[in-house]
Parts: C-alpha cells; sequence; structure tokens
C-alpha cells in the first residue's frame, strides 16, 4: 500500500548524503547565520577568561573579615582594567565584569555596604572606610572557566549557527567559522494550467503559488533557492529547464506532473532518466520522484500546493536537518486534539492546525491538498500514523511546530 | 521591587508606537518574506477559481447512473483546458485540477472503472466505453470557493508574510503585496572592556559578543540590524556614535553601562537625555534603559550577552510582534520540569532550557548572565514567575520554544 515515509526519508537521505561532503566555506560571523558549522569548534580560551565579578560591589578577601568588618576603600576597578593586587585590609570598588584582583576571592554588592555606595575621588583621597557583612569565599564570583573551558567542543559539526552560537564564536575570539555552503535548489513548478501571477486568468488555468510557497520555505530554512515556472505539459520544455537548472543547483525539485494522471509531464519529460516515480503511504504527498538529472539529485514533489509543502516539511526538510545540520528540524511534542479527526488506513495522515492557549491543537481546515488559505491559518502539523483511522477530542498526537 | 516585566513592555510599546504607522513598501512576493501585511488583504478571486477534480478519474454526471453503469467515453481533460459540455451517458477522463466539464457533479477514480486505466487515443476514436461504480453528487470535486471565497478577507492587516501566506497571495494572482517595511535597527555594544573578535585579548579585555548575538538574533527575525562596537567608556564616544547611528535608524539598542555601577557609560553619555534608566522584576535583564535619543527610540539593554538576548526576546521582541506583526512571536506551551529550580522572589526569572523527547524541559547552565555556552546549547525559554522561589520536577511551567 505504499512506499513508507521512512523508507522514503532513508532514499532521499542516500540521494543526498554526498553533499555533506562538499567543501567548506570560511564566513565571517555576520555572514555565517543559519547555516551549519563544516567542523568541531573548540574553545581557544575559557569563558570567563579571567574570574570576574558579578555585582557592582566591593572586591575582598573573605578570610579578612577573621580581622573585622571595617576596609580601607582601594582604587576602583572597572570593567576592562588590570587591578593591583588587594592588599589586607583593603575592599576593592569593583563592576560587573571586572577582573578580580589577586588576593580578592569574593565579592560583596554595594548596596549591602555602610555607607552602601561607592567612595567618591574625594573620600578616596582621604582613605575613605566601609564597613561589609561576611561572605563565604567565591561569593558573586564568576570563576574562569565556569562557563566554557579552554579545549572545550563548544559545538560539534553540523551545529545549526543561530545568534547564541554566533555569540557563542564571537566571545570565543573568532572572527570568522568555517561552514557548509548554503545549500542550491533549483525549484521549477510544472503544468499546462499555470498562470503567471499578475497576468489575467483564463478559463481552467490557475496561478502558479507552487514556486512561490516552496522558494519562500526554502529560503526561510537558509536555503539558496530560485524559482522557475514551466507553463507547458511538453517533455521537451521541462527537460530543457531542468538541463538549464542543473548547471548550477545542488538539488532539482519540481513540483506537479508526478501522478497517476494522462499528462503527467513530469514522468513523461523524464521517463527515460535515472528517476523513479513511488507512491507513498502520505496524504497528503503521496506521489513523489526521485533519482537524478544531469548527474544532480532531483525530487519530484506533486503539485498540489499543500501537498508539495508537506513534501518539503515531511520528507526533504528532516533529512537536510539530520544530514547537514541546517535548517533546524521543526520542534516536535504531543498535545491533546481539540476537534475530532477521521484517517485512512495504510497512510501517514499530515494535518495543518492551530495551537490554543489552552494547549490543546485544533484542526484547520479538511485534509484536502489544495487548501491553501487553511495552510495559511496554520502555525502547526499534527501527524496521524499510519495505522490510526480515527481519533476523538482529546487524543494525544503527535505536532510538529511551524 | 522593580518595575514589573508588563510595565516595562507597556512602555515600549507606546515608545514604538509610532512605527505601526509607517508608510507602506509595495514588494513583488519574493521579496516580502518576512516582513508583515500592511493592509488587509482581501481574494479578488475564490479558490479554487472553478469546480476542479481532486482526482485522476471519469467526470459524470451522478444522474446518468440511474440509466446504467456503461458510458461513453468522451475527450480527456487535462488540467489547464476548458472542457466541452459533458453529454448524457458519457464519462469524460479527468486529470487531478483540471475543470469539471459543464454537466459533470461528480469524479470516479480511474483505479475504481473497468477496465482501470484511461483509454487510450485509438480506444477513444472507436468509441471506448467504460464501466463505472455509482457515486453521490459531489465526489472527489473540490468546489469553486471551498477554500477562499472572492471577496474574503484573507490575511489581516499586520498577519505575518511566512511561505504560506505568500503562496496564497500568488494563487489569489498577487504578484506583489503592501507590507510594512522592515524595522532598522542600530546595535551599539559599549564598553572599554571590549576587544575585537579576530585581533588579540589584552588581560581584563573580553571578547564582543553582543553585537554579534543582538543582530544576528534581530536579522534572523527579519530585521535590518547593524552592529557598531563604542570600546570606550567615554561619554563622547557613546553620543557620536548613537548621534551617527540616529541618521538611518528606526531604533537604537545599546548593551552595557546600565546598571549601578560607578563607570555605567550608558547611564553617563545620555544623563541629560530624555531617557530613563529602570530597574525590572526580571533575572537576568533587570537594568535597563528607556526613552529617546536624537528623536529616535532607544533602549538600553544591560551588558551580559546573556541578559542582553533576554531583553530582546522577553521585552522588545513581544511588543514588535503585537505591534509590527513581525517577528512572529514564539510559541508558548506549558510543559512539565525535568530538573528543579529556585527562583528569587518579586521577580520573573527566565532560564534556558532544552525540549527532551519524553516532552519535558530540561534547564540548560545556571541563572547566571554570562553564561552564553549554555544558552547556545538551548532551544527553549522557561518562565518562572514573581511569585515563585521554588519548582520541583515534574512541576508545569510556561516554555517558549526558540
Amino acid at each position: 500500500m505504499g512506499t513508507s515515509v521512512d523508507d522514503h526519508r532513508r532514499s532521499i537521505r542516500a540521494l543526498l548524503a554526498p553533499l555533506a561532503r562538499r567543501e567548506p566555506v570560511v564566513r565571517p560571523l555576520d555572514r555565517a547565520l543559519g547555516l551549519a558549522l563544516a567542523t568541531d569548534l573548540i574553545a581557544p580560551l575559557s569563558l570567563p577568561p579571567f574570574d570576574n565579578s558579578q555585582m557592582d560591589g566591593f572586591a575582598v578577601r573573605s578570610a579578612d573579615f577573621a580581622a573585622g568588618h571595617e576596609f580601607a576603600a582601594a582604587e576602583p576597578i572597572p570593567a576592562g582594567a588590570v587591578p593591583v593586587p588587594l592588599a589586607r585590609g583593603q575592599a576593592a570598588p569593583i563592576m560587573t565584569g571586572a577582573m578580580l584582583p589577586e588576593g580578592a576571592d569574593a565579592v560583596v554588592p554595594v548596596e549591602r555596604a555602610r555607607p552602601p555606595r561607592f567612595p567618591d575621588a574625594a573620600e578616596l583621597s582621604d582613605h575613605a572606610r566601609v564597613v561589609l557583612p561576611s561572605v563565604e569565599p567565591g561569593t558573586f564570583v564568576r570563576r574562569a572557566g565556569s562557563d566554557v573551558a579552554a579545549g572545550d567542543v563548544v559545538l560539534a559539526a553540523g551545529a545549526r549557527l543561530g545568534p547564541a552560537q554566533l555569540g557563542l564564536a564571537a566571545a570565543l575570539g573568532l572572527a570568522e567559522v568555517p561552514a557548509r555552503p548554503p545549500l542550491r535548489v533549483a525549484v521549477l513548478s510544472t503544468g499546462a494550467e499555470l498562470a503567471v501571477p499578475g497576468e489575467p486568468l483564463s478559463p481552467g488555468q490557475i496561478y502558479d503559488s507552487n514556486g512561490t510557497l516552496l522558494v519562500a520555505a526554502l529560503r526561510e530554512a537558509g536555503i539558496d533557492a530560485r524559482a522557475t515556472a514551466v507553463r507547458s505539459d511538453e517533455p521537451d520544455a521541462l527537460r530543457a529547464a531542468l538541463a538549464g537548472a542543473a548547471e548550477s543547483a545542488d538539488l532539482l525539485v519540481t513540483t506537479g506532473g508526478v501522478s497517476k494522471g494522462a499528462f503527467e509531464a513530469t514522468k513523461l519529460a523524464l521517463a527515460g532518466a535515472d528517476v523513479e516515480f513511488v507512491h507513498l503511504a502520505l496524504q497528503p504527498g503521496g506521489p513523489q520522484g526521485i533519482g537524478t538529472v544531469g548527474g544532480v539529485p532531483f525530487l519530484g514533489f506533486p503539485g498540489n500546493p499543500v501537498s508539495c509543502w508537506v513534501s518539503w516539511e515531511i520528507l526533504l526538510r528532516p533529512v537536510l536537518a539530520e544530514l547537514l545540520g541546517a535548517p533546524a528540524p521543526r520542534p516536535r511534542l504531543r498535545l491533546p486534539l481539540a476537534d475530532p479527526l477521521d484517517s485512512p488506513s495504510r497512510k501517514l495522515q499530515v494535518r495543518r492546525a492551530r495551537l490554543l492557549t489552552d494547549g490543546r491543537v485544533s484542526l484547520v481546515g479538511g485534509p484536502g491538498s489544495h487548501l491553501l488559505g487553511a495552510l495559511a491559518a496554520s502555525d502547526a502539523l499534527v501527524l496521524v500514523p499510519e495505522d490510526v483511522t480515527e481519533l476523538p477530542v482529546g487524543a494525544s498526537v503527535e505536532v510538529w511546530l511551524l
């Protein structure tokens, strides 16, 4: 009853495996967002690089409290300065992030001092004194290496470089990182029925939305995607477009023409090629093509907008996330249904849905693969396993967040 | 005990409210990803635009079954064609998405026909006949307007234009959309202790990571963000940098210099300006500045990397999502804790966390605001309300997914 989704993902993974071995690119941090790290990132220094104060306060030697609570105010220590060592009986005004002076092992927040403020310049030159409550060693001190130790693998090869990962690289003093190059994907929407948005619609035609939909989805995932519309069912037209696209793409994706009809343009155009057409146990998104065209990996997605988008989300995106590290996989959780549902037996059904504020998930629109308006109102997918044919309100389902 | 987070968000909202009234820009669909729609989008046509077939099959008039199950095969109808009306007793081979011929009201999938295939050209010219099982009117027909009706508001002003929304606009024949212009944000990281990644680190210095972190976070959210590092505590240096940035920014954000220390560069530089410095009931992210500089909205975030990033996620991002429609708000849910936690009383504590595959959420690192390595290992935030000081394993907490 159709190839399983897992099996087809494995086929896609095998097809795309060589893409994981492309030559890394070295990118400055501000041009690496959304790419995957090409090699393990090893910390060249510790974070924090030195013991520093967690508070605006007074740096003290905790053992000095044995001799009393009144301290001589030392020179203030701003962040960025290299402080002079702390003498016995001294308390040094220290700012958040500033290096702890040699001899100090704790910080008393300024608001707990008497007086509860920093001495001004005149007071300092007049040998100001300050009374402090006792503290344990280590209080309000951020120890060198307490976040990251020099030599640690802080990010593994394949980690997606989001804001936090790039911020971490900067904190480690790195100006650039080795990254896997962004994937170049050519999206070819096919069909004699396609009209160009902005131009008049003839009877029987529909506007081409798959190119816009899929390219936007790929770009949002950090992929270098370009759309071409092949508004013809002539095999030669699609073959020529594919040959042109293959020159500068890592992956070719068509939409449409892979089903069981009498005029399946993509099937006809690739009849002699290294491409297999299969029917997956998946609704929507059942008809699929997979192979190579001109030596370039090829995927043939179905032509209904929701089918083609589900093919990306359920088949291609998870493989890229696992194989290349980018894009990020969709967060997956289990939530209770707010609506009952029916699902065909022996097919993985993928429904569009919305998270409710009460923690349940509500279906948007029906299972139909043409319901683009409903898709635009969704923020989640509900996956109904192959062996499930109906679920009541309250049933726990697998949810992927968009 | 500090300004509440809700109150400060209201202040930010009031400060930024004029940004919602900027002149819309008209963008082609392929340059609108991630922007917010400027006006309601009204469907100029219905989707589907016409009754069409959901299957590869035979279009029939269901009433004809009263006269028998054998039909004369009519001319095939490919997608994109305008079919001739269906005569009594005829069944027209019809492809998925093709327009239903006048007179037809149902489709029988080809695999249920006898023979279970489409007649070829020779059979058609030889008056091929086909035997079909009865169907109810409407079977496997996608009615015109069943997804979207012409005249419907399909997307409200402020809707974020993601892939599905842009795909919907394309399906409706729109080549461009009115969008709110992307926000231009200047990020100025401040502090004499800052070193430039890629250059040597002097003792007491740290590498500037806030610029990279915050600009990447803003860009990922579709904001046009630029970083400047002001590696000085001289008030004039920051004032000059702010004046320069104010010329081409909708919002100025500094990091650092807003706390209670003796050398708070941002506070000193803006002592005479229309800027208020407050302390929020928030950990991390307590010290904050808000106001205008040179007539441009100004936010002063604290200088620790996690504090400055939390300020963006907890304070600024939700306000932009609500006020402008982009970026998208973070998905929020309630999940059980996998670890116990402590939280200061009267402060909203924001902890970094990871979703576990068992549906629980696990804390990453401690509450410290310098733990950038831990942040880079997180995919969620846990928000602990002001009145909660400890929570056991299994307690349900508010989670924001990153």
